[in-house]
């Protein structure tokens, strides 16, 4: 199989312990963490050449960032080295009631100030089966959204596979900018992963019946959803991640999957949350490694929500399983039975 | 909006980390908390002009209690300084059907050793708007109680509106001593606080086909303690917090209110606790907070109920929560979703 | 009350904090466990006079060993010292689908090492009046059954009463070989202690209806098991715990009781998980504890179920908890409810 | 006594626990810290009226600061809210010879991005003694220099003294930028404070004899640069901290003043560190301090010495000693025996 | 040899983590210690047979006390249960010129409160061949020295040998008290041990040419401090600890033995200090092992300051050395270099 | 450049935080390291291409041990995956008189039962220009030493230049053992680094006038030492590090250098002690480092000696500096003064 490259920012993340509020910490949790960089550490774990690209300070606190990834495998070579800073989020775990909070500090982060020169697109997709990047990247400027441009087109040049998780950010962008921008680059790709509210947020495609906000969500309306991505945009396949939010602690978790032609729904998870941040993102490896690894698209979607379930349940934005663990439970046992 | 005055005795709370027992641990999480400074930080956190005041010693403990006060900025400059030790009281958080454990080491302190001469209420109630206490503070000891008195004398002479929540310790005096003493206060109280249990354990005035300890809780019976306590004591305000205990982590929360007029119930919320010591305080301060900001009934106790409601989930005594965060909850968000 | 006696590994445990996983680890909790000297640390807990036979090394990891049990009051007097190393066990505490992760390394251990010569037997059950082993026991090596078997001989001899909880660990030795070593240890054996699954692995006795995975137990069929063990191998008494696993974080918790004549069932715990490791264990000691005071066999039963049950909210292999605790629970109090 | 003002920059200061390099962390210690921050800190341990003016984000890292401030009974009510993020530094403590390391990431900070109308200099100075600033905060870009030209004029026109740590920052500007913006600020200035480079990268006023990096200083050679300072700015006091630095774990402690009159040389302390940042900004609080209160030129010295000696023994940038504790130490006593 | 007693408190000890401040800390590390109980865990960790004799709560703090003792093996069955708290005490660790601080908060504590009927010495002192106390004990009130009385006398009856470490503390009595009170117990004392300023303190016996603040001790003076103890009280040997406190972190450590006849003085050691509470403990632990063990004078000292000088590098009030640990050192090897 | 291979055991390393005793210790740190591991970390981290060889099992401790050496650049895919567990050392830290200790517990690892077909080391030193081991692993067993006969011998048919560090290690072998094994692969080796004791355990050779536990070392000894080894076994260079142990805290830190015409001195620095453990790999790392790129003699031994300084300030087993670090200390910095 081919290298799987994404592309996007890795920031560090800076959390206080357990449920302290930010007030309240004296300590801070430091580990590193981004939408595309959390699809390639999940990748590398599942065994997958997993190449992730961004830029990151020649300082130690880059440096920091970049051993994060190498630690668990990740091809970090093609990484550029300079600019000013690590963008940095600060995340407060919530419970029962009150919802976990993330500030983000990020402007003028090494990769949002990179210009095209940072990146020799042909080099990096020699060899290369996949592409995955998310919303993010080009929200983080327009210099970044061409360079995304760019990464597409070599991409596609390549013959290289494209998915994109549309994952909206209200404070990196408005809804009229990134409709804009994100239909530029819907062009190339082939697999769009969005979460419950992403295509309303990005496209204005709405789900019937349904309130995110107070955990209802309508299965049935999310069909149309899908129907109306593929169809605007030519995607081959279209997998929306449904979380059914009952509280801090506890969520239903569940996707579907829309190839063109049926509609697969998983089975539903109530998850116990350790840690939900990269859960979506878990997902998307998991999608990326079942359709590299040709699973039928009902398994596909199987593996991938039950890998994402798992994410659920693990400390900071990597998702640390294994392909065997992720089958595990996808064929059903999720009892939690002591392994010795 | 005036000034809001609580009296009563800041503890050291020390309490093993996570749910480790007093016998395994090594290492003791240091804090500090009391009924009445619980309320203060409360709502010093609302934005409020809140004034606690107590007797510390000079050392370096009693100053780190001052200093956990200020931090969040509640007025500590009526606390006098002198005597020999904090209190303290060591908590060991319980999981499960394992309840919490609480050892007070209290006897001794500060403030129940201190006199009549150590507080010039005059000049305290000075541009306040509200005074509060708890049946913890006359508990310990005569003289307290009888500062206590002078308290609500003077603050009664300045037009002061007084709270008290009922707060039975039954390590600290027997029913018997409480009912007697805490009658002598209640005829200068203006708005009465208890939980599902004190006015039985205080004044005797028990709900019917309610089993406290088995988590039943009978809402009709409880109109009829209100009645009785507003009857008695002549209370423009009573209102009981009403927790249905499943085990230590999951328990039932809501509230009663009533006006003399109207019994108002509230939402019931199913909460997963992080750390339920000083929810009952947070409700005080959630309700002391919506009357001086002149909220309707039902709008108050929601408004408290949501606030203590959060508490559950917050280390520490301090409900670490703004306005905001109650009004989002009170508005009836509760799904937890990450805010970003 | 004579002397209660238990034999067996004691264990390094090493597990990462919180929810990480073995791979995010930097620093690893240190404590020591080990079926029999959980069993013996419990008793220890509710008075009784229990001492801990096994070996360990000199050197200091090997004195920690000891130290942890000295602490909570077992006696360590006939613990021969000697031997290379502490057997370890790496644990990692799973979460809501994902399950906790044993990793074992044990072997060389001083008393998987040791021999014969090692032990006095004749010395050690002096004034004894209860010899507790588990199948790990004789699982270490065929030198550790011999002198299993040799121990339960010397205690026969003394007319001590014999308990072992079946235990089966698949990376130990073969059904088959459990099979055969534990059929000639039997003999000697008047208390019969399993879990849900260990008298199908080692026995080959399965009951019907039952999938242990998927967390549904048959009572009804595990009726039959008790009374074929107790046929096959003339036990007085028969116990089997009754885990429904439904994630990690939550588990049903019941124990069925067979005396030869009645077949008893305890209540239901639905537990919140904290650490259940032990958790057998902790039923043995409860159940110990319940005979050699002679409780009726339905308290018996409800005081060990009542004291394993509380055993999942405590950190560690060993159960801290008092005969208090165990009653008040067992009595039916298990709301949580803060105690003051 | 009339109160201190201090303004600048307070940061997030995040540092490995102990001497972990940055890439070995996975836990930052989060405290705040900055010049005159610190020495506002250190002005309200010493029981003095000390105000800080900065601008912070509206959100709970800016608050976090604010907090961090207020605990200490700093008056943080001019402080502005508003702006995007709080500036961060990154502090690695050194051993040995492996140097401390500093990485600013303070860009953009809400103070670097403030403008004149956050601040109403007016209204700060009344009832104002003394205003303090550092050269980091002019350094911090064009607008803020402007806004501490225009501190340094209200301050004047209301007859308060003036001080300026020189405290030059070579990755905030040129010495060439320095030079110049901080001229134009001198003429205010009455008091000056600089360590023993500081005059050198500033305006290029050298001490003979004198090598910095190698530890070896010249007091003669500090004499002249004192006299050289005071004849250009017309300062009432120089003042120079002289630091010997042996190794990251040793240094020689030391400082002189001249008052246009006379050289004062203080005693040298030999200080086995524990955090060496904030050192200059202790000497500084301690000058103050001593100043109002009136000391004699050589007591004033060994008060701000001694205050600043005992800074390196503590943990974070605030200096947190009582003005009993420096007294006792520039009293003689420092032979560190226990006070029970 | 026959068992060894000592009686008096052991104490909760929080401390700050490292060279945190009270005012900074948010953890307190929870040890236990306290003069009689260091010397009985000494003297188990040397293979003595070792009994405290103290009052303790019967609650989880008074357990968590009883623990720590017999983790190493120290007898705590002669402890009496009851009273209301356990006596604390609070520690800083000092650094550099700033000195380590304790702040006593043991008054009410149980053994405070104990009375004669708490202890039957006859049974506690069969099989005994040592007793020890320190003038701490004494100093708890007047009904614990009537209780250490009669210990003495007890002790006396049985031919067991009295040592006490006159051990003078300021704040719990007065010189005048504890002269008076002292020279009546020590009527009954073989063996009497000091630091530098106890004589002094206690007697008003003070050696010559010397300033224990600064740090300057003359050898020869305390030749005569010891003869006068002797001669005052027939001592049949008296050891005097001799510090010279450079720093916090750095102490000359020595003593010297009289015993009648001659004057043996030890080597001296240059200590860095890792925590230096119970330094005075450990000598006495030392002097008393080397006295059971009949070693001859000089080698009874060396072995008694080479315990104490390995007791300053290690964490708590107990010292965890071994004999052969300490023989290394009194035998020359203080080179720290790794054993493997 | 070409790719530097070296070749032993990754061991889990266990230390008390601080200077905890093993016997105090609730929680260990848990970082990996071997000497040969650390030399290649250290390699890495200069930004050479390092790759390591061993066996490591396929659990998550083994995978742990992986991600590790990933984590700093190290390539890791020449490690055979296989065996039952990961060797483990137990570290105490010493502090002053008392030493660092530590507790092998390595027997059985993957390494340690590796056979011949476990590594193709034709394709290993593919490109390679400089094989590294050390006495430690010939000494794991006949077979491992057999193993490393092979690589020598094939490292040597790729004209690979290979260095060895003698590493001697009492509890792995006999001296006589030692000797005659390690004389064996001397044949292939051409660079020999050494401790102060090394040649005379490993082979007899003994430095004059040399006590190495009392911290006295010749240094014209050591060049008759070199003299030997080089004569002996054909070396090119042969380098020893003369380690003066002054206390567990403090060392005296040098070497030399023989390169078969001149004999050379470094400087000697006085380290204080962060952690001690890979002081001697780090130095083998520096002189890799400085021989690869071609430094003259005196050049190189200071690069070693500098590094290997450094490497005494930092935890952990791999020294974590950077080329410019080093050379900043061997260019005559090493005033530890902050860098910002």
């Amino acid at each position: 199989m081919g290298k799987i490259v994404t592309f996007g920012e890795i920031m560090l993340r800076l959390a206080p312990n357990g449920y302290y509020r930010f007030v309240q910490a004296q300590e801070l949790g430091a580990t590193y963490g981004g939408g595309e960089a959390n699809v390639a550490v999940s990748l590398a774990n599942y065994g997958m050449d997993a190449a992730f690209v961004t830029k990151l300070p020649k300082h130690d606190i880059g440096q920091a960032a970049v051993n994060s990834l190498r630690q668990f495998g990740v091809d970090t070579s093609y990484i550029t080295r300079g600019g000013n800073r690590v963008g940095i989020y600060f995340l407060e775990k919530g419970a029962s009631q009150r919802p976990s909070k993330v500030i983000y500090d990020r402007a003028g982060s090494a990769i949002a100030t990179a210009s095209s020169e940072d990146f020799d697109w042909s080099t990096i997709f020699e060899g290369a089966e996949w592409f995955h990047f998310t919303g993010i990247t080009p929200a983080l400027g327009d210099n970044v959204a061409a360079i995304c441009l760019e990464a597409c087109k070599a991409a596609k040049a390549k013959g290289v596979t494209i998915s994109c998780d549309l994952n909206y950010r209200k404070n990196l962008w408005s809804k009229e900018k990134a409709g804009q921008v994100m239909a530029g680059l819907m062009e190339y790709v082939d697999v769009c992963i969005a979460n419950e509210a992403d295509a309303d947020d990005v496209f204005g495609i709405k789900a019937e019946n349904t309130d995110v906000t107070g955990g209802k969500l309508s299965h049935e309306g999310y069909k149309e959803v899908a129907k109306k991505l593929a169809d605007r945009f030519g995607f081959s396949k279209v997998t929306i991640t449904l979380r059914g939010s009952i509280s801090a602690n506890d969520n239903n978790w569940a996707a579907m999957l829309y190839d063109g032609n049926d509609y697969y729904f998983s089975k539903n998870y109530l998850v116990h949350i350790v840690d939900r941040v990269g859960g979506g993102d878990s997902f998307g490896a998991g999608l990326i490694y079942a359709c590299v690894n040709k699973y039928a698209p009902q398994d596909a979607l199987e593996f991938a929500v039950a890998a994402s379930c798992l994410k659920h349940s693990i400390e900071g934005d990597f998702n640390q399983v294994s392909v065997d663990e992720v089958k595990k439970l996808a064929g059903g046992d999720g009892s939690g039975r002591v392994q010795r």
